[in-house]
């Protein structure tokens, strides 16, 4: 059976381009020349032309005409086994994964009202601080060279009493210094977790939409949260031990916004300790309490080292500094370090420095206050708004702290459509469908980021989308 | 068959610790209370806390007795898939390994002589210039979030005005900046390379010590080198296209020292635009000349986009700003951006504004200027120690930039005995097994981190070493 002709000319263009015989960035003959070469009909040409175009090996450019973009590198790349962004589309529907990459191009597009975007507003950005901060670094600099392989002394000495303030003791060597929450997930994925081992999570999760775990060969299962966080009636029992874990976000989770309970803390932790369960602990958003400091960490009450302590600057200061933390056993602690260290050889000193006067000169105290009385104005604002406008059409609950607001849309409405119709009027909101969220009635509003004058017309306008249908 | 006495008591003690009955930190109950409790001899104990003590569940404390180091996170850690550690060993001697973290802990240590270090002394640390420009980042600061995936856009700027420099004309947009450039070879093996590939590479290599393609499940084939680099005849005509790549580090070789010339460049090019085998080319001691500036580097007659090229701040400036970069495609460059915005976010704003500035500012040619100045000085007085200490007991090549000598010692010595006799003396050195030499009678020297007595007093312990036999 011999191969259909646009199959041909495919094969034949892909081979001048591995060769290098058609150098990048050349124009290839035209379609007209294609045909009469092949001796085949323009629209085979055409179909040709798509796929090579699909593969991304060429593109049209107005006023040159088919450029050949590609080369050996993606030649290669086309066939890697490792695809983080294939193994995220397993976890979570493809359809979600389309609308993550329209969010993600959209939040950095400033013409856009951003209810959506999980970062403080650069209006609540500790300019002056930061510039007289950096600037005493500046001074007080010795010859600098690699880190210690858990990071700069003086950093892990101020986490260390930054966590004893928080009710968590630990001396700086249980602790190591990340560039951000992230990484820190990733070091424990390749570094502790086997592949096919579970991760329970809750559900919805943020971790949902990132590739971290599934990555790294692990499975994920969901547990269901009520207004206290993870149900623990629906945990089932864990049989092979070493073979699972918990990660949760037990204070202001992505995306609801829940706050577990004191004694819903400490259920967990004795289900998990029962059933040897360690625990990885996100604990990002504790800082931005709102009504009142939230309940203390699990870390806080964790005798056996089951848990697993991760905190960051990212959510509070600002994720450019890149400085986060994880915070355990000794052991487990240096073994992470290792991988650190052979992934990039620790995190940049001056960001360690930077970060550590922050905490140690308590500078970071003061800017909490003033993030939270910012932030206490946006929810109020945001919350009359929902009220005005989305009134008839959705419910959530009064978030404690945090960023977020986790609104469910009533019956009649479905975010899938509700995100097409606001992105074309300029507003980009997170439907919940990206973390895994039961139905299509979900959002996850910030009102963390936009202006207030924009947050208000920004639910103004869901609320007018809305009203339509 | 029943288990053998001393499993049993393994069995029961690592139940006690997995089920957090024996909390860690306590003490676990006497020889003598065990053997009593199992009905076993003392030397059965022993012979069960010693396989416990191997697995690090347990440890002997001083004035403690035998207490308990270990948790759950650990037992499972021991299952774990990815032990990036095991798979180094794969790759080289098992042996080289311990003394690979004998250096290593070592190289940490001031009161060693360090002959090994392939980081620049404290003395080269441009302090007050860092200072100033700390200063100057500080003022011109704004708010700072996320930086766009492939990096801050004044460093990228910066970068390819740098590179322009050395003959490599490139866009912004083909930069990726980087936390160094093993971050950079993370990332390719991961992103581009499949499972199974073979990377090619010199004999002896830097990398080969390194697990980054090992631990991506890359097989490495080294190829031999002669004075000028990468022997040429010795590579094999790669069948499968898209399977393969080569790794080379053509100026200022680490560990060789070797430059590779002109003429022998443009062949590589050739051979491998040929065998459409991909390069990287790792190009982080180009600017470290002394003699004179090399010749143009690979990426630099790459018409095809054939090459990824690596540079770094590391080598030059300061390993503690973690900057570094990869050029190449763009197409390829933006996967790897994406990869690196999955693994970290991107890094530290503070270090990519504080290397834009000294880039921009021609602060860092300056710099160059002294750093080569001194490398002059050390080189010669290194050269001249070698001939009066070891002049009969070893050869070299005279390296024209870079950091290292390799040193050959005649057939009576062998490296591995040196090494421990120096370790002993409070010397530390490279021994060539480290970086795969084909036999036990290398050393890489740095002339580049110790001071000029210390370097003399080194070789001359050396020298004493060698006359002893």
């Amino acid at each position: 059976m011999s191969k259909p002709k646009y199959a041909v000319i495919v094969e034949y263009i892909k081979d001048k381009i591995a060769k290098a015989e058609w150098a990048i960035g050349s124009q290839i003959p035209s379609q007209r020349e294609l045909a009469s070469q092949f001796q085949v009909n323009r629209s085979t040409v055409i179909t040709a032309l798509d796929e090579l175009m699909a593969d991304g090996l060429i593109e049209g450019v107005a006023g040159k005409g088919t450029i050949i973009t590609n080369n050996t590198w993606t030649l290669m790349g086309r066939h890697a086994a490792v695809n983080w962004n294939d193994n995220v589309a397993l976890g979570i529907h493809q359809a979600s994964m389309n609308m993550v990459q329209e969010i993600n191009e959209a939040e950095s597009d400033p013409h856009f009202i951003q209810l959506s975007k999980g970062e403080l507003s650069p209006d609540m950005f500790p300019l002056q601080t930061m510039k007289s901060i950096v600037r005493n670094v500046s001074e007080k600099l010795i010859p600098f060279g690699y880190e210690e392989p858990q990071g700069n002394r003086f950093l892990r000495e101020s986490i260390a009493d930054y966590l004893s303030e928080r009710g968590v003791d630990v001396s700086p060597s249980s602790v190591l210094v990340v560039s951000g929450a992230l990484q820190a997930l990733h070091l424990i994925s390749i570094g502790l977790l086997q592949q096919g081992s579970t991760v329970f999570l809750e559900k919805p999760s943020y971790v949902q939409s990132l590739s971290v775990f599934q990555s790294a060969g692990m499975t994920l299962k969901p547990i269901p949260m009520d207004a206290e966080g993870l149900r623990l009636d629906m945990t089932s029992p864990v049989k092979q031990k070493g073979k699972h874990v918990l990660y949760t976000n037990p204070t202001f989770h992505n995306p609801t916004g829940t706050l577990m309970p004191e004694q819903r803390r400490r259920e967990l932790m004795a289900v998990c300790e029962k059933q040897q369960l360690p625990i990885i602990e996100d604990d990002v958003y504790r800082d931005l309490w709102i009504d009142a400091p939230p309940p203390p960490s699990l870390k806080s009450n964790d005798n056996y080292g089951n848990v697993l302590h991760l905190g960051s600057l990212s959510k509070t200061l600002s994720p450019g500094l890149r400085i986060g933390w994880v915070v355990g056993p000794e052991s487990v602690i240096s073994r992470l370090a290792d991988l650190k260290m052979q992934s990039d050889y620790g995190s940049s000193t001056l960001s360690q420095l930077v970060a550590a006067e922050w905490l140690a000169s308590g500078a970071y105290d003061d800017h909490l206050g003033h993030v939270r009385n910012d932030l206490t104005i946006r929810r109020r604002a945001v919350l009359e708004a929902l009220e005005t406008y989305l009134g008839d059409d959705a419910e959530w609950e009064i978030p404690r702290g945090g960023f977020f607001i986790w609104v469910r849309l009533n019956a009649a409405h479905h975010t899938g459509r509700l995100f097409q119709k606001a992105y074309a009027r300029g507003i980009i909101l997170n439907p919940g469908s990206i973390y895994a969220a039961p139905n299509g009635q979900y959002i996850r509003m910030s009102y963390a980021n936009a202006g207030l004058e924009e947050l208000e017309e920004g639910i103004y306008q869901l609320g007018q989308l809305m009203k339509q249908g």
